[in-house]
């Protein structure tokens, strides 16, 4: 036996526990209590029967007014809610990926901004049918950047990325006319079609939710994901660390959290200088740590190691460490309740975004030209900060785990091309991860990804279904909090092999990865679709009939949604252990876990159970496996 | 004394009671027993302290719940939901402007679609820097289609629209960071913006939603307005009728509905051919009578004379007549309702737009290429539908209005070109009009616009309010339902000119004019930024120094709000008769009524009481005057 174990849940609840007493001493607000106050929710919104779309209401649909004053139905109401939520969630990726395709265009030749991956930049301009022979790279990456931006807002055509999935892939797409235009255009299509006094009709709401969710996933995630990898390089395998127990007591601690790495980067890199640790002992610290929250700290871990202090619902955990000297955020699920937890602190709560602006933080707008500039101040105003600690405040939980991550699909397919006999198989492809499918070596692959929710118990779900999915032989690949939760628990520690099946175990051994694959932060589910293309492309099969589903059981933001739209449309089955705001209308709700099957050939399925949620993904694909005959 | 009576809001009421007695008879649904229905409405929703932005809620706030489960406040919250309602509104007059941008590429030679006032394109195209010399006006247009297209979606630059603007306002733009860049861009930031975890400080949010209003009346309404006059005509004086006795019961009545004019301009000319009145005389008719409700109607009432049936919220009442063969919509303000309350009659509700997809509708796609055909499809449906009446319940209320339309800018230059001195004045200029308000003969303008909302006794605050201003020679220009309530009760007649004060009076005689100028539909809020910016700059004033407001009574629609934040960012006071739903926050809604007058030299008074709300409206133009010593 194995001596490895995993951290459990029940550990990091004795943590936050303690952490939370630090909180009540100052008179803290925390997430805790404000679940407490909002319980019971609103059930009209729940279900998604209440329209304030016009001032003529709001309207909330009973049995006794089962039409809102323009005679909007459940149906309709549900439906524009649901497609409003897609657009805000496909409008806010799509906006960080434009960033991305920005600061693409400010790179230089020794700038703040370099591309650090100038291969994959000429691989994506040929596929991009632009020119490369004989091309400055930088005059290159400027050119790309203008095109990557005109995805965003073209008068013609449908989105460049989607020559990459495969043909049936593409027809399905073109046939149900969900094949996505500008990206832009795509989310106020969904805001025009949502106006009062447009469409109600669960069909056209649904087809449009699909694709604007495409507009995301294939078009401005896309961007955001291969841009960055671009510009930052593309994630390799790499060590790190997660939980909280990364921050380190004697040191300035930088947490960056949010979502966009234009900043962040800068700040890791200035905070490793000896002109910067040597700033940080002045004020008595023994040099600087950056951690990172949420998916800006996946970006970080995935091509540098950086640690990750924690995921969503552990934002308020850094602070209530007592130890954190600045909390430094870019855009995307930050807490406003960060802003009055920092001051019952000595934390810096700084806010850097035009886009994410927020009471009780100090603001240092961050621009690309800018940049070092303003990361520099950032990291000096941390370092000063550490003065201020109220030392009887502090306390780290001394919790953390060894976690190996930067499975971008190229990475995927250099570790795969390490178990390839070079003498006789092709390499660069995934085909042995598929005859470790077909064999049964492997039984499917689940996408884990999405947030956390309280309204279930914070990364339960995540990390029990990971053991038992792992333990079945099935191999995860995971992003945003998903990951960090898996990473947070030791899943992500190449040790956790001993927890799994001996199909993936020996996988895990001859390919030397940790069962559960960190493929990048939110935006990245992108590298997730890249990846089923190249199955399906390899495999000769739909990526609908391979065996993989893709599963967000804590989901919680509206990113969240529209990554589920693209992943359903995408054709792979996507399991939800918190309940869209749909139950409203049953044409909905049918339409989203069974009605929209016949168009894309995936649909959702929603179960907050989480083990029978896991049972009916296992069983799913074991149905793909039987109709192969595998 | 005159013997010019008005038409009142009584005797509308009585019509409409005559016909929800039909409705009565056949199980008909209607508006007024929906509000019934929905009454008493959620005061969170109304005070905008709800939000559902995340799947963690939906949360409200309270007194004993002051936060969501994230940390944001009732001014985060009512913040975004405003930046939301805006970023709707904005994206669908934008789209709408979109698709008339689209159609100017279709125009050809001969073709369904041509170029009508070509001399407005070249204006433009001079405007926008385009060569024009020497260039086929087809080609010109399809090259300026592609330039107004990329204002949606330009990857640099701020809109070209706002080179219209006066310096002094174009300046307050750029230093407030108000300047829209692309249009649907805005939309996205906004959505973005208002993501869970982005911004949640009033001011940003406030700030976005003035940009994002700019987006739609100096980018997307502009667009529409401008490109509808070069494909359609410029709007000139032209009489016609209103009220729902324009429908004529021994005809095939069909009644377009909704905000583009794409479909309806070619239903128009077909309606008129030998041919399809020919084929309406087969089934019994004596001919065809198109007439219009909403702003389609508005669209061609102003270049067509054709009459109006009536605004939004006698949509209903044209199928309660019995004798509505078909309601043929596009986009916007279209009741769901109509759906099952056709099926009581004989009505053919036809939907035409992807935007706008309705249950219990027959939908008949509409493109510019199929336009002819597709509009011959729907003419001669309903023909054939006329023989289908079910006779017992046809009633048309006989009451209908004469009224004189088309007051486009270059309209009402022409008129007041016609009491220019041409020897002495220079011509083609707003300064008759500004001579009258100097020397006091006019005292003021008011741009009467929006919607109806049964929170205001229909049409009532409009009419009234209307009568009391031009009796106190204020001049009003009007708009899209406000126009239609005018043109209801009489006001654009030009005998209405005895109702007004002696000042506007003579105005009225001398530039035969009436005394409530019908400007056009929503999107048409353009045309009197426009002139706003005209009267500036003939008079030197910074357009907040005008003794001219914007007044929406009972506006009810999110475009609603994207106007009120345009005009009120283009520096016009604007005065609403129905709350937004912002009373949950002092913040926000302090600075909209007070704290953005420092941005951009005007605000908004929201007061519930109309006839206050006239009166404040009154001391605000006299203010004005007497701050500028006239």
């Amino acid at each position: 036996m194995s001596e490895f174990t995993l951290t459990t849940v029940e550990e990091f609840e004795a943590a936050t526990n303690r952490l939370l007493e630090t909180g009540a001493k100052v008179g803290a607000d925390s997430w805790q209590m404000r679940v407490k106050n909002q319980t019971p929710h609103c059930k009209f919104g729940e279900n998604g029967v209440c329209c304030r779309i016009c001032s003529m209401g709001p309207c909330r649909i009973t049995p006794k007014a089962p039409r809102g004053i323009c005679g909007c139905d459940a149906h309709g109401i549900v439906g524009r809610n649901f497609l409003r939520f897609v657009a805000g969630g496909a409008a806010t990726h799509s906006d960080h990926g434009r960033e991305i395709c920005n600061t693409l265009g400010h790179t230089e030749a020794g700038g703040t901004y370099q591309v650090k991956d100038p291969a994959k930049l000429i691989r994506i301009a040929k596929e991009w049918g632009v020119e490369t022979e004989g091309k400055d790279i930088y005059d290159l990456a400027h050119e790309m950047s203008e095109i990557a931006l005109s995805e965003y807002g073209k008068n013609h055509g449908i989105s460049r990325w989607l020559s990459r999935a495969p043909e049936h892939t593409r027809e399905i797409w073109h046939r149900e006319g969900i094949e996505p235009r500008a990206i832009d255009r795509e989310v106020s299509c969904a805001m025009h079609m949502t106006h009062m006094g447009n469409s109600c009709k669960p069909e056209a709401l649904i087809r449009q939710s699909l694709r604007n969710g495409l507009s995301d996933g294939w078009g401005g995630s896309m961007c955001g994901t291969e841009f960055s990898d671009v510009l930052f390089g593309t994630p390799k395998e790499i060590q790190t660390e997660a939980n909280l127990g990364v921050m380190v007591e004697e040191n300035v601690n930088i947490v960056v959290h949010g979502h966009d790495p234009s900043l962040s980067e800068i700040i890791c890199d200035l905070a490793d200088s000896k002109e910067m640790q040597d700033y940080a002992k002045t004020f008595g610290a023994k040099g600087i740590t950056v951690s990172g929250v949420c998916c800006t700290s996946n970006e970080v871990a995935m091509r540098r190691g950086i640690p990750m202090a924690g995921n969503f619902l552990q934002q308020e955990n850094v602070v209530l460490t007592g130890a954190c000297e600045a909390i430094v955020v870019d855009v995307q699920c930050i807490f406003p309740a960060l802003g009055p937890l920092s001051k019952c602190f000595h934390t810096k709560f700084i806010t850097t975004s035009p886009i994410c602006q927020m009471p009780d933080s100090e603001f240092i707008e961050f621009d690309t030209g800018s940049a070092a500039e303003k990361a520099k101040k950032i990291v000096m105003l941390a370092c000063e900060n550490f003065q201020n600690r109220k030392k009887e405040l502090v306390y780290i939980p001394q919790m953390k785990h060894k976690a190996w991550v930067g499975y971008s699909v190229e990475e995927i397919v250099h570790k795969l091309d390490g178990v390839t006999n070079s003498q006789v198989d092709t390499t660069g492809s995934t085909r042995p991860l598929l005859e470790c499918v077909t064999s049964g070596v492997l039984r499917g692959a689940v996408a884990m990804v999405g947030c956390n929710n309280p309204k279930v118990r914070p990364d339960t779900a995540h990390i029990e279904m990971m053991k038992k999915l792992i333990a079945k032989d099935i191999i995860i690949i995971a992003s945003g909090c998903s990951a960090q939760a898996a990473a947070k628990a030791g899943l992500m520690d190449k040790a956790a092999k001993d927890l799994c099946g001996a199909g993936l175990k020996r996988v895990c051994e001859l390919a030397d990865i940790p069962p559960v694959l960190h493929m990048g932060s939110c935006v990245d589910i992108s590298r997730m679709m890249i990846l089923a293309a190249e199955l399906s492309k390899d495999s000769g099969l739909a990526i609908s009939q391979l065996p993989v589903v893709g599963c967000a059981p804590e989901w919680m933001s509206e990113k969240a949604v529209s990554i589920g739209n693209y992943v359903v449309a995408t054709g792979l089955d996507t399991f939800l252990g918190v309940v869209p705001y749909c139950a409203g209308s049953d044409q909905v709700a049918g339409l989203l876990t069974d009605g929209i099957r016949d168009w894309v050939e995936a649909a959702y399925t929603v179960e907050t159970d989480i083990d029978k949620l896991c049972e009916l993904m296992i069983e799913r694909i074991e149905q793909k496996r039987a109709a192969l005959g595998i």
